[in-house]
């Protein structure tokens, strides 16, 4: 008898762990594509192994045409493939932020309603993770922006971070499943196509090659930093706010970095819409530099002043105005 | 009276702060080339005004045919900026890591050395900042190899990190100030050139633009993000060490970042050289995965071994080894 391929063997490590992990039912979002095809087996094979009921579901965007015949043939070969049930859902797409990402946000949320008490796998490979980690940079909106995906939070379980693209190619090949390459994919008016076609190999080749490794290994860790910074600024919040406000001179002694997060929960918490870096860094100002200034004003017409050691929020209109926030939420 | 272009106004702005929190004497390290030429004359400009001593250094390092001509050159314009003194270091470059990093490990040893009191004033700008973010992603060594250059560490002073290159070029410009361009700043060969070439314009046209002050932002955040870990990471292990090993219990209880610093610092302060990931993982399961499991090997030949509730390390050799490490530390 003949082992499976080294790919094949590689795609059911990466979802073991995940499938021993929890007995919790497991969907598999499948495009048809090389990525989530390869999940789709490998789950197929590992999931009655452990004893996890395993299905999938297909997503028919509606936005080419045959793409009703497409997600059928989709989910026949998923069906084929053993998984059950496999259910075809259709979106309607919207055009915020543009097609690629109203498709994207249309078929998370179909997918979260669908999901139930299941777990939905997706196939996202370590190509997406750098891909993910670059379109950050160039957003430039802080660390979080460069962490790229997580293996698993909420109903969201990506196993295959850790694989290369070409990994789950050869999987499928090995194991003859016709491969569905959405013309999309190469679409280079989608600047992640770009970025995967041209970007990533051009600094693979300055760079000196494994550079989509180094982005998701950078990014893990981070993952991991970031996590810790959010917790310890969670319980020092926990530990700082009071119903008439924030202690000033206990959130001053925190480092720059916890101060900004405990702000920005507090702000957040209170129902100050849209805080932006110029806020959190004028509100700062009120603890780090305090010599007696004036109100804060803050989107959405609320302020925050600093008064008998703490800083308090006042509701739009006049700084002068003495009346509680908490009075004039929304 | 005409007041300065914006550029030079905006060079003035950049490195006026500085010289204000501080009457340290500045030595401002200047090649002669756009960068370090503009910082040079705004510092001239600025310093006598904040009654701050500047003078400035340029490095011959001996490698191109006229080095030593064009150094003097260099050193001449300085002095009719106002600058005083002005001096000349020579320096021998080696080859270890290439000859850009062997330059720049000369060129930065020899400016220490000259810096005495003195803090040493450096022209890198934000895309210089942007370029060493990339150049941190690609060796995927984590976190702190993206979060970019400091302004102010040691005796290195980088006032014009929020400066963009173009700005440094008009301000020698409109102040006439012959700029030399170092050949090799358009020399395919180095790394630095072709990401600043190829790899950030391509990023930039397919991101939409503005990626290198988005690289310089997400970094300055981060700084603040790893400055907070490190320094709560730092009080951990000084409340957790004790002579003969470290808490493990204390230690288990700390987020994943925390134990991962705690751990490292732990290590090297015991004297373990070339601590990597993997033996993290390896020590760490010894807190968060305990279950009686033996010694863990380390680089050098010492282990780690749990006992009676404490991390202890344990010598080279065996791990039944009861002596105390402290004896055999070299």
């Amino acid at each position: 008898m003949v082992g499976p391929s080294p790919a094949v063997a590689q795609l059911r490590s990466a979802v073991r762990p995940g499938l021993t992990r929890s007995a919790r039912p497991v969907l598999v979002a499948c495009s048809g594509g090389v990525d989530s095809l390869a999940l789709a087996a490998a789950v197929a094979f590992e999931a009655p192994r452990a004893g996890v009921p395993a299905g999938a579901v297909t997503v028919d965007h509606g936005l080419q045409a045959g793409s009703a015949e497409r997600a059928e043939a989709t989910a026949d070969l998923l069906r084929k493939l053993g998984l059950a049930p496999v259910d075809v859902l259709t979106v309607a797409v919207g055009t915020d932020g543009g097609p690629e990402a109203a498709a994207r946000t249309a078929r998370l949320s179909v997918l979260e309603a669908a999901a139930g008490e299941a777990r939905i796998a997706l196939g996202h490979t370590l190509d997406d993770q750098a891909e993910t980690v670059l379109l950050g940079l160039g957003r430039g909106s802080g660390p979080r922006s460069i962490a790229g995906m997580v293996e698993e939070r909420g109903v969201w379980w990506r196993p295959l971070l850790g694989v290369r693209r070409a990994t789950t190619r050869l999987a499928c090949a090995d194991q003859g499943l016709p491969v569905w390459d959405d013309p999309w994919n190469a679409d280079p008016a989608y600047t992640r196509v770009r970025l995967r076609a041209e970007a990533l190999p051009l600094l693979e080749e300055i760079l000196g090659g494994g550079v989509a490794p180094a982005l998701a290994r950078t990014a893990a860790q981070l993952r991991e930093d970031l996590d810790a910074l959010d917790g310890l600024a969670a319980a020092e919040h926990a530990r700082l706010v009071a119903p008439d406000g924030l202690d000033a001179r206990g959130t001053a002694d925190l480092p720059a970095a916890l101060r900004r997060r405990v702000l920005r929960a507090w702000l957040r918490d209170s129902g100050v819409p849209d805080v932006q870096a110029v806020h959190l860094h004028a509100v700062d100002a009120l603890l780090v530099g305090w010599h007696g200034q004036g109100r804060v004003d803050l989107p959405g017409g609320a302020g925050v002043v600093r008064a008998s050691g703490r800083l308090v929020l006042r509701p739009g209109g006049s700084g002068a105005n003495p009346r509680h926030h908490e009075e004039h939420r929304p």
